[in-house]
């Protein structure tokens, strides 16, 4: 992977690494797409069976039928845009958690203005365990919550929601909330399945730790959300090309796609897939995952003036931590100039690595130095 | 162009070739963000220049500054998603050409089913001059009408809609309804600036008449609607940045964009923008379009039994004909295996061929030859 050559990466949840196969897959599509069409009886077929591949692929990645994937531009996209046609009732109230994406914050907003909706905010960033983030969720419920949105990993401390069991506790809420999940940190690096199926829009994005191209993503949705939201967004994708009623909308989840979109994208992601199976399967890439950033986060947890946001080794591949006395964002900048790519956050105040299968423990032992050079020193032990 | 080697190419309507150049820009792209980034302190600057020379050439096509285009990834998504936002108020009247494309007028409907608007059809597909046009407006409008949705050329006849006229009816109506083009004909064949300047909202795509990638198109959007409208979907593009307040929207048009879009695909519209260039000005260049749509033309009027609908040359290069004893349909599929690319419609039926700059005057005479080889036959002179 080029991006690899030339600097230590640790920046999967920003946007992934694009293997040179999937680079070349997306070429050769073009050039068949050109060489058929673009707009040709002989092209469709292609397209047709293109997109088709790549829904199951990433419906199987779910564990759900094809029928209940639609694909989305980015994440934020899938997560939001099925919400715009649920049916609200002025005076419910929207939960939203403080570790959440601002856009989705934002738009979730803009549905409250709108549609006369209460925001919530549910307090997990600071959770340091999935049994706290339950007991803040119980203690933020409200008869008249209709929504709860949460993402799968938190994308600043890295902590697993536990979606399955906050699935549960919905459902034997009297309203049954809807439960969208943000997974821009989970697909790609923890198995899908529990949470997809908990989920009644799990949303995520084939460009970070897919290793896919940026510009394409998709979103699960449940049976209950497919039979009560209408689409808000529709064009020809989504319409199901019935000439007796040109407006008919497609019965499965399709109806939320808009309309022409980069196809040799598709051809990229699905190599992309196949390259990430070559290393195991979901279950086998998160323990290699894990033994990455447990690495790094041990070694982090040996320096003086460091601080984990998680005090157990993560659950994926997300290390978030502080350094006394050193602003994060300073931090960042400065390891930057020694090929170490980071990110940094605020709130909360703290620095991002990710470790992915192709994260090398000699790299993260490169982390670690470069951290300790900046002034802190190794714990006595 | 690959696309054109291999076939008599007459869909730029629905697709338009690539340029080789272009793929290779965007393999370019990919590349040069790979080298930096992927999500790097290092490639943020090389994506904001990208889109920004972009956004500068597209709102230069325009007449507009660049403030108020925003990018989209397709033109269904340009000619809606603003609309979700407009304040309406129950018993609008919204009022579509019957010209219009079924996603842009599905997504009316459900505007105004949740909204509790009316939908009046403006009937404009059999018109076959400007001034029916704009006659038909004075017909439709009514002290209700709030929006009037409209397409720059006609995807069927080729129509060249008096856009700026009918802007200039529409600003002396009580109501001053609001003006929705849909330049996905429009743009890259004929000059958009007078149009643009007459519209609230101007949305194309770079993928047909730009022969740019297909996944990435823009709006311009009027002063009016900036400052009236809010956005609908809302995601970190559209957001301000701002530590104080996270979630305050730009100011300007780039609200309305939503999340990461696969920014190479910018990289190819601007090498095409380039490429386009280098066959003169949209002026001269549809002047070119006009003289190989006219030879079309004038060579299927002097088919007995072929019926152009149009009476007149075409106002750019879309011709569309009706062959009386053969269904519009077959006659696609007849002369696809005979390696002539066009599409049918239905309603109206017909077939349509598209004339672009890269159109040969052989190449129109292959297709006249074609339709004359079905069993029609030259009128005597």
């Amino acid at each position: 992977m080029p991006a690899l050559a030339n600097k230590i990466y640790f920046n999967y949840g920003g946007q992934g690494p694009l293997p040179t196969a999937s680079l070349q897959a997306m070429v050769a599509s073009w050039r068949r797409i050109q060489e058929l069409g673009p707009f040709a009886e002989t092209v469709f077929p292609y397209v047709e069976e293109l997109v088709t591949s790549l829904r199951q692929a990433l419906a199987a990645l779910c564990g759900v039928p094809p029928q209940r994937l639609a694909f989305t531009e980015n994440v934020t996209s899938g997560c939001v845009l099925p919400l715009w046609g649920l049916p609200w009732r002025a005076g419910d109230q929207l939960l939203i958690g403080d570790g959440e994406h601002p856009g989705v914050v934002a738009t979730c907003h803009e549905i409250a203005r709108r549609e006369s909706l209460d925001v919530g905010t549910l307090p997990v960033r600071d959770c340091a365990t999935a049994e706290q983030v339950l007991e803040r969720l119980e203690e933020a419920l409200q008869p008249r919550t209709r929504l709860v949105v949460l993402s799968h990993l938190l994308w600043t401390t890295g902590l697993a929601v536990p979606i399955p069991a906050v699935g549960q506790r919905l459902g034997q809420h009297a309203n049954r909330p809807w439960l969208v999940v943000d997974g821009a940190q989970s697909a790609g690096s923890v198995p899908l399945e529990d949470a997809v199926a908990a989920a009644d829009l799990y949303a995520f994005t084939g460009h970070k730790w897919l290793c896919g191209p940026e510009g394409l993503g998709a979103m699960a949705l449940s049976r209950r959300l497919l039979d009560t939201g209408a689409p808000t967004m529709i064009g020809w994708r989504g319409l199901a090309e019935d000439p007796e009623h040109p407006l008919r909308l497609h019965g499965d989840a399709r109806r939320y796609e808009i309309a022409t979109s980069c196809y040799p994208l598709a051809a990229g992601l699905l190599q992309s897939l196949h390259s990430l199976a070559a290393l195991g399967d979901p279950r086998q890439r998160l323990a290699l995952i894990r033994s990455r950033s447990g690495h790094l986060w041990r070694g982090l947890r040996q320096l003086e003036g460091v601080e984990t946001l998680l005090p157990e080794p993560p659950p994926a591949g997300l290390v978030s931590f502080r350094i006394q006395g050193h602003r994060s964002r300073q931090v960042v900048h400065t390891l930057a100039e020694r090929g170490l790519v980071l990110r940094s956050f605020e709130p909360p105040d703290c620095v991002r690595a990710c470790c992915h299968v192709t994260t090398l423990p000699t790299e993260s032992g490169r982390l670690v130095s470069g951290i300790a050079s900046l002034g802190t020193k190794s714990r006595s032990v």
